[in-house]
């Protein structure tokens, strides 16, 4: 079915087909379930929950951040998921090809923007992959944080579901809040609560 | 049952608490299809599409506008929605009303936060309401597009179930896109297409 708009200028069409190309993040489900466990969360509305988090936790940001360029990280860094899907965190076999499905995949979904754009937005969601600016830094200790609440107030069905253990979920989430101290102070009570509560395995 | 975590400050536990309850915006359905018409969209996954928007298309703007002013004000557009629920657009009824029940779930949903942020996160929707600043018409020019756009890759499924016609599409859209000429040209193409292809009745 052709669903080009008649009379649309070229740079307008791509910018179009873009966003309507990326309806489908709306449709990767992630390992974690809605706060009140009714049904897993997709990837856009995890986004936007992050980039309600950005804006609301700032104060714990490593330092003098800025929240513009780390919303837009926020908001684009699953964009790679609608071909490569979502990776599972404790999915180790699933980490072993997943930074080469996910550069395939941005090579083709950043490309139905014009180049200017393309280039920009795939520069955000590289920044945000390489975690070496303070406010990819903090994006990525947020992007940890987000799924431990969901956990939390689901009652850890998800970590049950999955056999994870409180050790892996230390190990493999502390690295993430190296500059967000009291961000990972508040993660590791969630995560003693959470076995506390029997949510987790110790 | 008590969810609060030990050893939480108070401020962050405040914080904590207005993530925790803004999930619920992934719940309020809206009267828009995701474009393969599989299911309703959510408010949560709406405000993530829209600040891709604000960013694709930003050069349409008016003018000189400040993208981090149009991603917040996008972010927190639709919170109140968690009380006060999706006004549909062509339901008159439902708009006599709208905004005392809006203005009710604002006081209850920002004031979870610290008061600094509640003012803060208050004032921007508020900015977006009022629609007298650029960021905020720009805003709500892409609020507009965003279900058209909808519309027509769900064939219209939307618009015929409420019986709308493209008079009344036209009429309510139209002066929404008073300074963002180029969108509102595209965005009359697209209802002229959707006309000529049924997807939208004369």
């Amino acid at each position: 079915m052709e669903m080009n708009i008649p009379n649309t200028p070229e740079r307008l069409g791509h910018q179009i087909a873009f966003i309507v190309e990326i309806d489908k993040l709306k449709k990767i489900l992630r390992q974690t379930l809605l706060t009140d466990s009714s049904r897993q969360e997709n990837d856009a509305e995890h986004s936007w929950h992050l980039s309600l988090m950005a804006m609301v936790l700032l104060e714990y940001a490593p330092k003098a951040v800025d929240l513009l360029t780390i919303l837009k990280m926020v908001l684009v860094h699953d964009l790679v998921e609608i071909d490569a899907g979502d990776t599972y965190i404790y999915d180790e076999q699933g980490h072993t090809d997943k930074a080469a499905r996910e550069q395939k995949a941005a090579d083709r979904i950043f490309a139905l923007l014009p180049p200017d754009q393309a280039a920009e937005l795939r520069a955000c969601w590289e920044e945000f992959e390489a975690r070496q600016t303070p406010e990819a830094k903090y994006a990525a200790a947020l992007d940890r944080l987000h799924p431990l609440l969901h956990n939390f107030y689901s009652q850890g069905r998800m970590w049950h579901h999955h056999g994870i253990t409180s050790d892996r979920v230390l190990k493999r989430n502390q690295p993430l809040f190296s500059e967000t101290p009291a961000l990972w102070q508040f993660a590791e009570e969630l995560i003693r609560e959470s076995v506390r509560r029997g949510y987790l395995t110790q």
